[in-house]
């Protein structure tokens, strides 16, 4: 069994934004020479979510509208969370969003659906943050 | 290691139905011949979903009636997603439900708890759609 | 490959409570012997979840406050599934928060960001309760 793993670190300069992060995982798997196995790709922080979803401009403006409808970011004095920190929302809206995604690799690649792409979501951004990708198989 | 994939066909009629998948993901594994490991059932469609849950009527109506309340169908004109589709809400409701399931082999067998069944959601009907089970292990 | 199994039970007192159990599913690792690979720790109930995030008082008041919002648990009647069970909203819920966290080993330790702990989440308590710890691996 062969195991890989890597960081990926982000510069992150909004409070939230969504990033197609889908060549830096496979050039992962290129990297581990695995052929058959998983990847899990997860973020490493419990603010932000790997996920997996289309890469339209659209969507993703559906997505940040419908994140604020679900888990609002103001009035911040509505989370208890709230003392020292203003980022309830993000713990919320990574919950929704959801923190991994495990990939099956087939014959040395990611085994995709023809829309599925990795994107990480940042909701509580600014300064570095990084994602995590694990391989293992042969 | 063993690896083995296959993909599990479904002719989808309605635009949302939640279908019972159990039986096809074990006639995987059984086809393996994997005994320990873990085994990955994902959508290949990012308006479609494969998530754990209850065989009861009762509940799936609940969840249909539930994700139109978190992410309604209509109207079209509320995601910036539709323009020349219409189902933004079917990617948001996808996200509520997940991509995938990752389920535990021990001795040969899914290792579930009693009321464990894999289901695929569809939220974006019509026409065929596929599913991807993934299994590593030995 | 090496792979191990174990089952943790928990006393669940309350409907609803969230139970940190990083340092039981730090303990399979140690005892499975495993350095690299992945382990998947999922409820085995489909109204309880395993999921990663901060252990925070005021976070989990947060989380309570907003399920309830968005799966109340009352009026019983509103669900359909509420026919000899009043456990509607806890399905849901489960669905919010996912059943399954899978987790990247390394050199012997959970990869783990600074704020990653592993929680089980019960939505219809009472009585016993258990989770899966599934690790694969060398």
């Amino acid at each position: 069994m062969k195991s890989y793993r890597k960081e990926l670190w982000f510069e992150s300069r909004q409070r939230r934004e969504l990033i197609n992060i889908t060549a830096q995982v496979e050039a992962c798997l290129q990297e581990s020479g695995v052929r058959e196995g998983l990847l899990l790709c997860n973020a490493m922080h419990i603010t932000a979510s790997v996920f997996i979803n289309d890469d339209e401009s659209g969507l993703h403006q559906d997505i940040e509208k419908w994140l604020e409808r679900l888990a609002p970011e103001k009035p911040y004095s509505q989370y208890a969370h709230n003392g020292f920190e203003d980022n309830a929302d993000a713990h919320l809206k990574r919950t929704v969003m959801g923190r991994e995604a495990v990939v099956a690799i087939t014959a040395g690649r990611l085994d995709f659906g023809p829309w599925e792409k990795i994107f990480y979501g940042e909701f509580d951004g600014g300064g570095r943050k990084r994602v995590l990708v694990k391989i293992i198989g042969e």
